[in-house]
Formats: C-alpha cells, structure tokens, sequence
C-alpha cells in the first residue's frame, strides 16, 4: 500500500506564475517521457518480479514510489505557475468581459491568446495539470513497457530514464526562474541517477545478452546488410569484432539484394556466428531451464497471497503461502 | 511524497491460477472506470485546491493514496492469477513445442487459445499485468476528469465511483474463488464508502448548485423540451415541482419545432424560472466575488511555495510562502 | 429514427468572424464533456433500458437528442466564426502569396500564425468544424459512459452536464460577442436543466444507493483511511454521522499501516456497519431478484422487435413481439 | 434540430439472442466504417456548405440523419441480441456464482468465456452497446473526413460507403437469423444507394477534376515511376491514354533512381502533360476566383445568422442576416 | 525486400528556416491524410492481392513505395525548416538563458513562445520531425483502410489521394519559399497522378459497381429519404435516372415517417429496383464464385510461398510454392 | 528514396493456414514493439543526423530500411497464414450461410467463433494484415521514440530491440509451423544484431554519459532513496561503488521523510558527487560548446538542400548547398 507525506520530496518553488512555461512543463507530467510514465512502468513491471526477485521488486518500488513523488513536484509546479488563473474564472459574472475590455484590451486579448494555446488550462482543467502531454494529447498505457523479463525490462528503464532526462534538459531552456530551474535540475539529476541503478542491477543477472532466453541463428548474429546505395560509412557497428566478444567479426552483406537471391532467401546464407548451432541449442536448454526454475521455486503452484502481515523479509509472502 | 508499505491494504489471495478471469479483472487495473483512473483523478484535482481548501486537498490525497493502494492490489491479484506463465515462457527452447506435442495436444492448444484471447499476457507482458483494460485497449489520460471546481470534480467523484462499484459488481458474477471475491467485495464496498466521503464533502460546500458559479438563464432553465413523436413518458423529471425548490415548476414544451419558430429561435421565449434576471446577475456577482476571493486569500501573488518542512498544519506551505 | 428540422434550436448569430473562439468552442464539438458525448451518451445509454423501461428511454432520447441539436449550435457558431476562411482557402492560385506579401505583410503574417494555432482548421478542416477537442484531440468513444444500470448511468449523467455547465461557463470569459454570448448562455442553462431532469429521474428509483445491486461488506463500508501524515482535517466526510442513513458512524483508521498488519490485512477487521452480514445478503438477493424480473418480465426470451408501427404506447414493441 | 420518431426507419427483430454475432455487429455501431461514422461525417461535412450550397447541405443532412437513423437500428439489434445479459447481471447476489456451479457448469463456463471475448459487454456495458469497434477499440473523431471542398468531400463519402457496404456483405456470412440478415441487407443496400446519390452530387458540380481548385505541374501529371525491380505490370494505369482526357499520353519512368541522378532531382525532368504552365495557371486562377467568389456571394462578411424561422427556403437563413 | 536509394524522388530545398510553417508540414508527415497514410494503406492493400492479382500488387507497391520516398522528402524539408534547432538546444549550459537576457530578451521570448506552440519540436523531438499531425496528435493506425477488395481499396485510396491533394493546396498557402512551393507542388502533383493511376486500375474490373459482390435489395436501392424539413433541394442525386444504369428512376420518399409507419417498417415498402429479386441473386452467386475462384486458383491450400529467387515473373512465387 | 525489390530479404513459407497463429503474429506488425515501430522510429532519427553525422544517418537508414523488410516478411506471412479467409469471404451469396448448415455446422460455429476473437480480420481486413496490434488496438506515432540527440536514440534503440527480441522469442513458443518458426528465428536474430549495432555506434560517442549534454547535481547524482518500509535488499544499485567510475559511492538514505524534512526539501542536502559544482559546470559548457559546433559545421545557415544528384560522398548534399 502507499502513504502520502505531504512535504514534497523536492523543495518546488517559483517565483512567479508563467503559464506558458507551465504548458511545456505538462510534457513531464502526462507525456511519454514524463513521471507519470517512469512511475507506472516500473510499478507495473515490480509485479512479475515480486516473488521471484524480491530484491528488483524492492529497487523498482522504490524508484516508482520515487517517480509518483517527482510527479507530485510537477503538478505543484504547474499550479503554482498557473498563479491565479483558477481564482480569475470563478469570478464569472457574465458582464466581466465587457468590463475588461473598458479597462485593459491588451490584458483580455492576450488571456484569450493564451486561452487558444493552452485551451487545457483555461477552458478545461480550470488553471490545474491535465494528464496529457504539452500539445494536449492525452496520457496512454502504452508508454509503459513491462515485458516479464528483466534483462528486457532494466534496458527499457535505461531508454526511459535517458529520454526523460533529455527532456529536463531541453526544457531548462525555456525558463530563467532560479527556483524552476533548480526543481527542473533536480529532476534531471535523479534520471541520471536511476540510469546507473539500473545498470548496476541489469549487471548483477548473468548473464543479460542477448535479453531474454535464447541465442540468434548462428547464420545471421553477425551479418551487416547494407541496405543503401552511395558511399556506405565503415565502423565498428559492421566492420571488425565489433560488441562480439565470442571472437566472432562482423559480417558485411555489401549488395544484399545479390546475396538474397543467390541464396534463397538467406536459406544458403553461411554461418557467421562461429559457434555452432548445436552449441547455442545446449545454452537455449540450460538457460531456459535454469530461468524457468528459479521463478517455479519461488511461485506457489496453488493458492498463492501476495503480503505477509508484517512482512519482515523480502520474500516472506511467498513463504506465508500455503 | 510518497511511501511505499509493502503490505497491501487487503490481503489479496488466489486459491489458484485462473488466466481468464485475470484477463477480465484487467478492466479495474488499466480500464475506464479502474483504480488508475480513480487515483489519477483525485491526485490531478487535488493540485487546484492545495492552497486553497487545505482540508478538500487533505481528503482528495487520503483516497488517491488508497485508490493506487487498490490499483496494486488488482496488479497483485491479476498475477498470482497467472500463476506460472512467466515460468513457462522462461523455458524457451525451441524444441518446446514440438515435445510438447508429443505430450499433451491438448494443452498445448489451450494454450495456443488461451494467447489468441489474451494477447497482451502472453506474447507482450510476460504474464504481469498491462496498462489496459480487459479488451487490451490502453489506459487514457481522457479518463481523468478535473476541472477545477470542487461542485464538479466531487460530482464527477461520485459519478466515478458508481461505475467503479457496478464494474466490481459485474466482476463478481465471473469467479468463485472465495479469496478472489473477498478481495473483488472490500475494493467494491471502498467505492461505496468513497461515494459517501465525496457526497459528505460536496455538502459542506454551500451553494453548490448549479456547479460551478453562474445561474442558468431564467428563459430556459425549467423547461423541457419533448423531442420525440409517439406516447411521452410524464413523471417528476418533466413535469409538477420537480427538484426545483425555488417556487419553480416545470415547464413541458410538447412541440418543439413549433415553439421555436413561434419564438424566433427561443429568443421570445417566455421565463421559466420564478427569479428575475436581475436578482440571478446579482447572484453571480457575489458568489463569484466570493469564491475568488476565497481562492486569492490563500494562493499568493508572486512567488510560491508548495510545501512547510515540516508540514504541521494543514495549511502551513502557504504560511511559509514569502 | 431521426428527423432533421432545419430551424436551429436556438437562433445561434455571431456578430463578426473570430478564429481565436472558434478553435476554444471546439472543445463543446468535439471535446470529453462536449454535445457529443453528451448525445452518444444518453443515446447509448437508451439501448438498455428501451423494453425494461419506457418511460426513462422516452427521458434519455429526448435529452440525446436535445444535445445533438446543441451539437448542431456549436458547429454552426464555428463555422460562422470562421468567417470567410473558406472562400479565402479556395483562391488558391500559385502566385497568391507572393500578391499578398506585397498587399500587407501584416495580414500575411497573421494568417500564417494563425494556422500555427489551429492547425486543424486552416490545412485540414478548410474552415468548417473538426471533431476534436480545442487542442485537437478527437473525440473519443471512451468519453461515453454506459453501464447499463440507471442508477450508475444517472449519476454519471450528473457528473456530466456539471462538466459541461462548468465548460460553458469558462467558455464565456473569453468572448464579448453578445451573440455568442447569448447562445453559450443558453446552452450553458439546458446542461443545469438536464442536471435537475436526472436528479429527478434518479430519486423516483427506490432504493437506489449504493448503485448497482450489492451492499457493501459491513466491516469495510463506514471506515475512513487517513493515508496521509501530518495535520489531517476532519470533517462530515470521516467523522460523525455523515451522509449514512442507517444509524452508522464514521470509523476513522489513523494510522493505516498499524491497523493493516494488527488485523492481517483487514481481514480480521472489525464491522463498522450496523447491519449484520446475513441481512445485508437477504437485501442483495432480494433487490437482485426484483431488479432482475423487472426487466425479465419486459424483454422477451425469444424472437423480438424493437418498434411498433405506429408506436402509441410507451411500450407498444414490446407487445408487438411474438 | 433534431426530432426522435420512436418507430425504426426499418423493423429490426431477431429470431434469438447471439451475443457472439453481437460483438461482431459492433464494428458497425462504432467502428471506422460504421454508421456512427458515417453519421458524423455528413453531419461536419454539412456546416461549410450551409450558406455557399444549400442543396448540397440539404442531400448531406439528409443522409447524415438517415445514418444517424441506422445508428439506431444497429444499436437496437445488438441490444435484443444480447438478449437477457443485463437481467442476468441484475441477479448479483454473492452466491449465485456457486450455485451455478451446482447447476449446470457448462453454462457457467461458457458465461465466462463469453465474457473473456467479449468483456465490453458482460464487465463494462451491462449488456448493451459500447462505443468501440468489434475488437473494442474506441470510436475515433479522426475516422471523419470532411476537408470543407465538395470535389473532395464526397468522394471521401462514396469511399466511405463502399468501405461501409463490404463490412456489411463480410458480416451477413457470420449469422443466419433472417430477421438480423434482412436488417443487415437493408442496411448494406442503403450504402449502395448512397453511393449513387453522391456520384450523382459530384457529377454536378464542374469542373471536379483534379479535386479541389490547382491542377498539378505539368512536369509530373502524367508519370509513372516503377518504383519495384522484376517483372512489371504494364496496363491502362501506367501505358497509353490511360484515363487521361486532355490528349495526355503516361510516361513510364522504368528506372527512377537513373533518372532522378540524371534530372537532378526530377528539375530537369521534361513536361508529360501536354498543356503549358501557363495555360494551367490561367485555369488555376479562374477557377480559384470562381469558387472563391460564389462562396463570398452566400457568406456575410459581418454579423451572421444561421436559421430564419421559419426556414422556408433553401438558402432564407441568409437572407434574414442583417 | 526495400532498398534505400540516398538521392531524393525530388530535389527537397529550403530558402531558409521557418519553424512555424514547419510545423504546419507536420500534417503530411504524420497527419491522417499524409505520406505515412498513404504508404501504409497501399502497403497494407498489397498482401491481399499479392498472390491472386499480381498485377495489381505491382501497382500498389510501386505507388506505395514513392509515397515511402514523399514521406522522406517532408521529413527532410521539416528537418531543414528547423535550421539551426538542434545546435542551440545543445549548448545547453545551465547559465545560458540568464545570458541570452542580457543578449536579446526578444529572441529568447520568442523561442520560449515558438516553443509554446509547437512543443513537440522544442522539448520532445530536438527538432525533428514527429509522427504526429500538425497539432501533435499521433500517428493511428486506423488511418489505413484496407478491406480486402479491390473495388473497395482502389476507391479508398481516390478518395485517399483528394484529401492528400487539397492538404496540399491549402499548405502552398502558407508558405512563399521558392523552393519549398516546388517541392509541395511536386508532391501535391503526385497525387493527381496517383488518383488517376487508382481510377484506370478500377476500371479494368468489371463489373466493380456496388463495390464488393453483393446487389443491394432491389425494395431500397433507388429510394431516397427526405429526411428534414423545409425547402427540399432536388437533383440528379434524388429524381429523374441519376446515375442508374439500368433503366431504373430515383424514388423520392418525401415523408419518411409516414412511409415507415405505413410499410410496417419498410417491410412492405414496394420495389425500387426494376430488376427482379431472383435475377438478383443469380448475379450474386455467378460473380461471388467467379472471385472466389479467381482467388483459389492462385493461392495454394497447404503450405505457401510468398517469393520466388529471383522474381522473374509477376506472379513466380505463386509457381514456386509446393 | 526507396527502391522495392520483389523478392523478400528471407524466405518467408507457411506449412498450412493458421488464423490463430495469424492472429497472434499481428503483433509484430501493428503493435508497439514490432517492426513498423523499429522501421519508423530509427527513419524518424535519421532526419536530425542527416548532415551533422552522416556516417550514424547511413547506419540508421540501413537498419531502418531492413525493419520496413521486416514488416513486408510479417505481413506476408499472417497473409499465407489466413490462408484462403479472402476467398471464402468473396463466395458471398445470400443463402451460403444456410448452405454451410446443412452442410458441416461445426465449420460454421468455428468460423464464427473465429470472427469474434478475430473481428479485425474477418469483418473488416477480408483476411489481410490490420495496421493494429494482436488486440486489434491501432499502431501508435507515440510508439516511436526519437530525440534529436543520439546518446539518446541509440539507447532507446538497444531497449527497442531487446522488447521487439522477446516479444518473438514468447511468439515461437505458439506455433510449431517448422516454416514459421524458421522466419522467426530470422527475425529474432536480427534484433540481437541490430543491437549490437546500435551498441557499437553508442561507443564511437565520447563521452555518452549522462545521455545528453548536461551533468547532474552533484547533490543528488550518488543518493538512493530508499522509498519502502520493511526489509530493503541493498546491492550494487544502491551500496559501495556501483556504476560510478569517478570514485563515487552509493549514499543510501535510509528514511527518506526525516532526510526530507532536515535538509528543507533536500535544500540542504550534502553532496554526494565527489566532483565540485564548478567543475561540472565547466564539463557543461564545454561539452555543450562541442557538440553544437560540430552541428553548426555542417547545418548550412541559410539555404539549405537535402540530396546531391549523385550522393557519392557520406556528406555530400552539404557540399551542394548553396
């Protein structure tokens, strides 16, 4: 279950309202790349590993229990500069407009103005965040990637946490207020953060490549096709060892339209990953196997309860199952 | 901030796996009327009313906190429901299928069946669950209603929490497994017991109706129009007092094509309601002076500040504000 | 089936063209708590109920097709605010631009800004409506709620038309058209007028809270969650006797977490509401026994028809049927 | 406006409910080729042309509301195809799922099953219609087409038709109830005479080739770029006269690449259509001027009504404009 | 298989950069009537003939793979409409924005507000094109029809290639760059051309009216519902022969309701069609089966092949399969 | 521009039909890490590197062309697998279904059955490929991640990769087609190389943490909140020296309320990167300066032209701007 602490993790100040910047910021508060993403992804992803590996389901709680938190900090963000927008609407008595426009047109041609580029706030959401990303599109439950398998899923938090921190940094860009700036720095930071603890726990599962369980077909591990015409950059991505560290070398296909016809498909395409395919099949077994026992261990076969009341070990629901 | 307790609210038990209804229970995880949505909503509205009606906030981040606490409660459930999926897709060699085959025919369609219903399990999510509902379509920031205005989001509350509660009900006709439906029953009885709380907290705010600030037009706020030929249905909707506790009654338009030209376009349609225009502008004055008043009193001109290290009282941060 | 009267509901007039308007209206045309899905709503919401119950059909249709007639202001006040744009999209010859910078680079430049603001209009749309919300977001089926259960169904029609009254009532702060004004107003006025009608509607079905069949389970119903820390208010919303009718109190749980282990996940919990178990379950099954024949007693098992021709009595199909 | 006859454009009956048949008639209700599609398309289409072409805007809401008018008939037979689903839910009290049990399993296991396929209706509508297609993907607003220029309008309808027309014959192979088959006819056949009636539209309006107002640049019109190797399909689409009515002849380029190095990017590509640059620019421009213009003669640049009242002829809305 | 030629279909150049009609072009990269669009629908069109009409395969991938390469030439005219973006936003030093005041507080205003109105570019993308449309809703899938029948498909892509062609026409608009008028008006070229490629296609089958097999119900083809009031347009579209070809007359219906209730629900509605009910379906079965054989005799009943190395001949794969 | 070779890059076959596996196998076409994401996303990447980083432009072409090879082998491969649906469905005389009774019922019920869990298929596609995912959900433009800054995209490429890798890898343990799995393996395979690619050309940029240009806080780069009660697991994500190769260590805070609340919102929390704050703003602006100069040296200021006609340098377009 979750507890609310009503400090913010972060110390979100601003020194005055600026809804335009508040309409960028909404890109970190319901965009693909934003908290509410990194929060549901790993929360999402915690339920396959929370039996048989009680120790990620602890790390990915607490970095989305950590991104629910950033979340927070930006949809205080937002409100805060969004200034009086909400107590300006409630004063709604019908002749308002016409008054204003005796005091101030300016004043009422630029709220109209910002009314038609950020119509969320001012005609929806009344001046608070909307779960959508800065152009408005709404929040969706495909950003999340949570594919059951770990050496799959930390890869997709490390992307995640890059793309998000990108994102800081662009948007640092568009404000000078010192106390944004540093909420925004702070926010960035803890995407560098999460990097590494995700790298450091995909380090400790061995071993993580290729992801999931099974190796490539020997025939096309290492084969570079070059699929267009004019001069073709030469590197270690298709030139030389490259990544392999099997002794294997990157395999060139320079005229693949040639090779596809000449071999049938790839059919008679020779090997060029030097281990043997009945080698890769031995690692398929034993890997899938071992992978396969470590989760039935761990996972009741019949009735199952996920907590133990206190749960005073990382893996004591599983033994309270009967 | 948030905190995470390991322990879940409920103590959520499956006497065994059952994939079918896991995929059915989906609709509460990632669907429209499902726990995200419903601690998605009150967190969004909880921002507007931060500064401004403190213990408003304090309610909306009580039940939020509990709705994401429900949300990983469906999660928990919707994998033990899984049982060993993930384990069986860990043990990927490629020779599977075909000894398989040999085994049991059977089972081997089942499962091939079992994919075919429930895609998003098996062949994307590993066994856990998907941010979607139970047709697979994915979660939507669109489900979140917040507009600002307590008279509207707790109505939209109570209105989302009786969907949530018949969805529960639904729900129940589709298992019987004694722990799966105690669990299905506590998290339907806390959206009955949240209608409650929305419909105490709506009535401490006075008026509040109609939501929102502004009064109808007096031509057309008792009226109703008869859009349909053929035996009209009379009752207290359209006919008598009503739920008008102004001295009005209703007004039954039987012709409507036929008012209206007769009325230029309703523009010389006689008033429905009892109170004169003027006495209804008056009323808008006040009440949105006074909202806006009550709002400014709390959220500070220039710079901000959300939170008070610590957070006494309830509405410390803007003390703290400078 | 439907008619279309080609005099509008109401006499929608604008007094010069507006763009800038034009594209925050579309948030009524094609927006989450605009004319369409009020229309789709009740419209959708109608299928059910057509045998079991006739006279709440003849309501929901009537409404349903109210608001497509408002569906219908709203696009005509957006075409009509859009002015010439058509006419003008329509000299499109080669050389027109390059005339124009020469004619008034100011007007030039205006348009071009414009298109940047709403794009669905100037390069998509030609001028005439768009079936998106003001940021362009299309409508969305997941807008309609229908649950198929009046007593859910009404309340979300509540919730609705306060959304969309609240909408209106933005809308207006940023037009001084008195046309336009006069025509939001009045739209602004059926959403408070439709509130009242499903008020009512609501109150003649006995009992109908909670919504849908089931009680909730006595031990959970009556308890608030404090789920946060800090200055915590109190209110009818957890303390006291608040909305509950029965004789129950509120039961405040302060400390969540405490209370969670010490009752093992609420499952030894003790009751907070009065009734016993066993009379509760006699309520479910008796209201679920009468709900049930109701609609029982009004569908026919075997072949069926929805119309009679003509159709004189509120529920003349369903005689008709063989 | 709109008005509700309560009798059916066509008799919709059902021999027997088939929820299986159910679903799959849901593509029609909300799916990207439905009626609720086609509906709202019309319906957009209709407001540019209201002022410019009022006979055109009286054949598009003429057929925007006899599709609204289908809208009903589809919904209608999904309803009474369902046949007792919402009663059976009503009957929610705890125990019935056992009792079942005891009962009869197998009806019990096909209930679960029916709704694992289909859990729109059985967990979320209660039986009735949703807004989605038949896999339960929400109805979308971009599935409306309506760019505001007639020579494009509708051949997207005769499109849309021919699109709404095969849905229908795919469908008429999955049910063999005459009732539902002679509905389903009577549905695919209004497609096709729809068809008609917009061919019919198009065909008076002239010149409606190339749609919209520029023609191409006659370098480009009449070539045909092989853009594939191998053997090549040569026919009245990339050889002789093809459709060409002005004397043009098809250019087929065999090997682009050679010949886009060779015209320096197809600048220097030599002219395929037999007409001068400016011969068609001449063409542009008058036709641009009297489009332009006849839009301008019908549309007030000032204030603007839409409706007289009475609306006695085609265009009198305008005339009543002050 | 597709190769990647790096030399563009047509010479993409820019004057100059131009952020805000940059956005704009967003429409045809990832808009519903866009290069995306119309690459996918013919790609996706093609499998279905792949084996049955080779012929018409061709086409469509050639078609589809130039508006591959129009995709391309958006892309790297939005990307050059950029300018400098991407640079700036690097030199992202945490001082920079506070210098940039001292510098030119007009620049910076202006890209904080470029960036307001077009977040994708600014804060997401880094100055590249997005899939999205111009307002920055995504890409969708349901943009793609393709139903699996040419007489259908090969309508939808004229219709497809109309909405393509006036997107283009009203862009031109908007933009006075030399360079960049050349490349829109190449591209809105093309899809003249491809509409009269789609229109010559069509017309080698025959018959391939109505679209797909099946005559409509000779009781409802040549009727046309009046269905509002007032001024009736009347035309070739519902009096006189219109576009029927086979002797028949428009029937003009000019009180629907009247007609429904008399015809029992149009059950006894008399014949509109001259052509007799029986000769009817005699077409029906005769072109159902000649499609169906025409299909069979080219798609293989057991295992498959879908190419032949090399592909000498349109349809050698077909040959090649065993 | 492309080039469309008719021969596919492997050999696709299929044993027999199998609409299920079919059904399945869409989600490597339509769904969110299949090949039109792969294909469009490195396309998408590939517009902002084109000048700046050629030798990257042509290795993101590459790949990307082979992705939309991919798709072209997916979707031919649901079409053998559909087998002869789009026959069957041509045969579409009236009384076929009745037919089909009295021929085989079991045929019947299966095909229906068939069509319900398949709707996209059958009712809609007539048997082709559906631009959706296995649930018949639309592929998203938000699918595609690309953020003008390659230390980014080619990490969210290796994450892209590793999804799309185990996604075939849960896909091969559903069919046991020997053909099928053959294609597959091909497929799965290639995702492992690209992966490898996209990892080596990551290498070639120093340096490439953090992803972007911008250092973290040297506050907050080093500290783990440890965000749950209860046994934590500690490891090389969140103790000792971890990823960091600065000489930093983890900073575990232990009770993240109280750290909070002392430092005043993490205000005055001590460093925990042993690098000063000067430092890394020096690391900053210079990497900053770099990276937008090496932009700046290829990206003409002015006018700007994609392509040179032949491209027979990596760069050469540049050159040929003017």
């Amino acid at each position: 279950m979750f507890h609310h602490v009503k400090e913010l993790q972060f110390n979100a100040r601003v020194s005055s309202p600026d809804p335009s910047f508040a309409k960028l910021l909404l890109e970190q508060f319901g965009g693909g790349n934003g908290e509410l993403k990194a929060a549901m992804q790993y929360f999402t992803q915690a339920f396959s590993v929370r039996q048989a590996y009680p120790d990620k389901y602890d790390m990915l709680m607490d970095i989305a229990t950590e991104e629910f938190s950033h979340l927070e900090i930006v949809g205080a963000t937002i409100t805060m500069l969004m200034g009086s927008a909400n107590a300006e609407l409630k004063d709604a008595t019908e002749q308002k407009v016409m008054k204003n426009v005796t005091k101030s047109i300016t004043e009422r041609a630029e709220m109209i103005h910002e009314a038609a580029t950020s119509p969320e706030f001012l005609v929806l959401s009344g001046g608070g965040p909307t779960v959508t990303n800065a152009a408005g599109v709404p929040w969706n439950g495909n950003y999340v990637n949570a594919n059951g398998d770990l050496t799959v899923d930390l890869r997709s938090n490390i992307a995640a946490e890059s793309r998000a921190k990108i994102v800081y940094e662009y948007l640092m860009q568009f404000t000078d207020d010192p106390y944004v700036l540093e909420s925004l720095r702070f926010l960035m930071t803890r995407e560098i953060t999460h990097f590494q603890v995700f790298t450091a726990a995909l380090d400790t599962i061995q071993p993580n490549f290729p992801p999931g369980i099974l190796q490539g077909d020997p025939r096309f591990t290492h084969a570079y096709f070059n699929m267009s015409n004019g001069a073709s950059a030469r590197g270690p991505w298709n030139q030389g060892k490259g990544p392999w560290n099997d002794g294997g070398q990157w395999e060139y296909v320079d005229k693949p339209r040639d090779t596809v016809v000449k071999s049938q498909g790839l059919i008679e395409f020779p090997q060029t990953d030097p281990r043997s395919n009945k080698d890769i099949q031995q690692q398929n077994e034993n890997l899938g196997r071992k992978r396969s026992e470590e989760i039935k261990a761990k996972v009741p076969k019949g009735s199952n309860q996920w907590s133990a009341y206190p749960q005073t070990e990382l893996d004591s629901p599983v033994k309270k199952a009967s």
